[in-house]
């Protein structure tokens, strides 16, 4: 087992549905990644505490996902220099605006890096931490391009198969004016 | 010199105008209070510290202004079970609203008492802890009554005069249309 | 039967669902509580009635939740020096910004302390007024902050849970690209 | 000097430049006014004082401006049958967005009429006032309807003047690309 | 059959299920009102038809519901004098804000008097138009203040209620943290 | 089969039941089109392709539709001189609010004609390329304004059925308050 | 002289300066044009008898600029089946939000291509008329994308100077921090 | 002269003076970089070329600042898979609102690592870079390290000087409330 080199970070375990989409991703190019629940609020210097030791247990990029006054990815940052990204979750009622703002308005001198709110958003967050590592990884970059193209391509296949999709739509439902 | 049992922080110097007006409305009451100025970004540690050692210090209320993806309020939160006053300050392009979701939507389990984005909240979150310093003395709850009704009486005064301050107006501006 | 310390008001009983988070919550600190449903507008007189003899009945704390043009909040604090408590509901088809900014965009004089929107907001109105009461007594203090310890330890254990219920996830979820 | 109808509410006196203009629009229509400085929060008691005492005293239409989280028209609802027109004002740094919702949001049961932020609802604050007034009154809703040709007529006299104000623009201004 | 005097305005056919408590609401106050589908962008000259009409065959009030680019209540208000009453529907993704902003941003001249957004709303616009047809209906206006006071006691009687429907609530719901 | 006149373009298979509501206007005037899904993100040179022989292959007006950070009708209209309308799609968190800035907001130099959020939008944009292409076809412009009666006249009949499906409505349903 | 090919409406002569960048584009492209100030709810008849004639008096795009309740382009599409081009302008508290909201969110059938806020959007819209003109107009084609080459070109000017000028301005600015 | 590893981009030469932190963040941890001015709208082949080439010239990672609807970020990270930071920029009227969400929301496949609008957010782009690239360099970690400590005590020291500037503010001042 090889250590990890990403940790994906939640406030809550009722984030994990939505952050599971991060790990997978790094499961895809075979990053190793660790998955933890820690409150900036709830447990706070257990998150402290983990963030100190990231750097030196082998850490190299952190995500950090919250909802509301999403202030994980914030103070994770304020702990450390390793690169943060920060994923807004639409677990209150305001969507995901209010997740988004506390998270990316973030004052000189301590960056997140903020993907979109939700599972879209999780997935490109762990994609940023590959562009991050595939810098000094000549393989990963490869992998990274090549992912690149398959997307392309299975765009161009999708449209392929849009006409016939579409005629079927047209026959099935009716006009909505 | 009477210890302080009010804190007012605020993330950075360039809040203290604005923050000012908790100061003033404090003395105003006679309330000993201290100022400080601590980021939850910029010296995370520093805020901790100062907040772990607020209730043996003999601080009984907590105010902090913060604007941006204002995390000040809820870290201090966190680390403390002293009422915490959050105050949001419009100090980015958003106009406070980042400032005021960042403060207000804190996960269940950790409260932050938030008020108005700016001046005006600066005060209210100061009459706030007024209030809730009154519940056990007598003499300032009396004094905070007083000042309600010192306040209505000012109202009845400033609509004594709008009958002529009106006429003063509606005789300088030409109509806008 | 001890004498009520803590109110909680509501606009409307249909907010009872929600409003039922902060009563749960007393109820765990042990903390005396009623539960009024009165209007700041389709039951005014009745509502300031109430707020004027809450002080003299032994209420020390007010919280109050409503949605829409959230003014139950307001006009309560506009009666009482108590220390008032805000809680925005999502009730209307604004999802509770509306209720948000009408309770917490008090004017200088009249502060009300705003929570978050909804349940989790209900709950911290309650953490808030169990905070003030705790200011003035001892084993209330260390209840909460014994609360504050499990709620840290709930975290770490589900921390430790995390890792399989993720392997579960991603065994049973195709990705979502 | 006849008693006045239309009564025009605002929260504080700093409201006057803006409110100022639903007196002037009318004065134009030579419509009895009265001009009031009260706060739902600050001086709760005189307002409903005032309200309840409004019909029989032989007022018929009640304006009621007020910005932040606007209570007033609210509340001056609340204690009427009335017909009550609200006017948010742009005083906060939420350029009037917490005033509009705070106004217009009221629950079933107690209607707020409202028009739109600042100097111009305040003038159609007005006006819907002299719509309701010229409902019995023939004289007012043929001067109504001569305002509107002449509104018409004033627009048409404006287009006239538009080539010429637009060439002299265009000479006068570079290019912004 | 008696005259309507309150028309009811709507954009689609689709909002009549929410502008239906506007007509049950005139119905309980026996206030005779007409029911029109008509659109100020698909059937505008029919609208500007009806609107024309209106004054001279009794009308006396008109409520307008419409969705998303809400022009409807705007497009009457330009053709008549009579008081104009704008519901913003929530018809589009935009939640009604949409046309809750293009319901009462009217410029200075026309004005519409817009209520909350949605089912609330368009009762409250049938209880704005009987507060204005009350202003010169002594029985109306007795009837109105009825209502008020009816609505006031059932609040009472909800209050009453409330602490048994929370006991009940709280015996079946498990805490939610 | 005629050549396609008008593209429409999408940025996921996923946003074709909301285009097909464009295509199905378009066969409605039987303006042959074709449907190609493409991202301005995931294969922008098969998008440059695509937009840069637009021309050349005979297509008159391009309809890009996309949601979140909508790229497409910007990235589309930077490559060629068409017109190009953009719908914004309703399909992340924020409810098409993002779709709609992103899409609209274009910087000088390069326009895109934005229409309304989803399937309303998608209809819109097929009409407004059939009354750009019914500047220089006669029997196009004809069918377009009969279509604009035919909407007309389903309005007014929609009307006349109201009052009854109001009464059936108001048997049903209980008061709502 | 040659008759006007695109008509500029606007809702006030206040909106001139934002509109006359769309004058002046037309200007550059030596499209003839006509500016028009009409009101949607202030000249309401008028407005529509010139939208009535617009095509028979060989108009072929019609562009409408409007703040607020920006009611005009939707007024103006609502009479005609030619193209129009909808412009939002920043001219009330809400900084145009609500200007493009009330023209962008038509109901399916009636299209409005609507462009960004202010002036950018108001060239814009211009530009767009100019890509429908040039649809047939080969030497307008020609012409437009001539103007786009040298937009490009005048970027990559920009871009040679730009590292002078910020040597010049991290020269002469302190660090913000 | 060391050849650039981080590129700054921008969509106009009018955004310097704000992207210039990011240039003089980066100068001050030595690290070379570039200064391009090119738009995703309006020399879109430009920035396609020069993206391309971005990896093979040795940069190592993309800022990209852009207003409005902020397409330049993601039209950078479609076509590179350097990491790709984008600063939303407040040139619109919409304070940069419309900027954040084009440049955050992306789809799920091409990430871009936002910060906050405006010069704070161009300040943390640089970090942001700085930290990516310290993963690879010692010293320019523990350079990193002190700024963050030098930071912290700048802190300290505007803390220490806070309660002489207020007292100074207090007593110029008058109360404003």
């Amino acid at each position: 087992v090889r250590k990890p080199t990403v940790a994906i970070l939640m406030g809550s375990d009722s984030d994990l549905p939505v952050m599971a989409e991060a790990a997978r991703t790094l499961d895809e190019f075979e990053i190793p990644r660790e998955v933890i629940v820690t409150s900036a609020h709830r447990s706070p210097e257990r998150t402290v505490r983990y963030v100190r030791r990231a750097k030196s247990r082998g850490l190299r990029v952190i995500i950090a996902g919250a909802g509301g006054a999403a202030h994980l990815a914030g103070v994770v940052a304020a702990h450390t220099t390793l690169p943060v990204i920060g994923v807004p979750l639409a677990s209150s009622d305001l969507a995901g605006l209010d997740a988004l703002l506390a998270t990316v308005q973030m004052p000189p001198g301590i960056p997140v890096g903020t993907v979109a709110i939700g599972k879209g958003g999780a997935r490109n967050a762990a994609l940023l931490a590959v562009s991050i590592l595939a810098l000094t990884d000549r393989r990963l970059a490869a992998r990274l391009e090549r992912s690149r193209r398959e997307m392309a391509a299975m765009v161009s296949e999708r449209s392929r198969r849009a006409p016939a999709a579409l005629a079927k739509l047209l026959a099935e439902t009716s006009p909505k004016r």
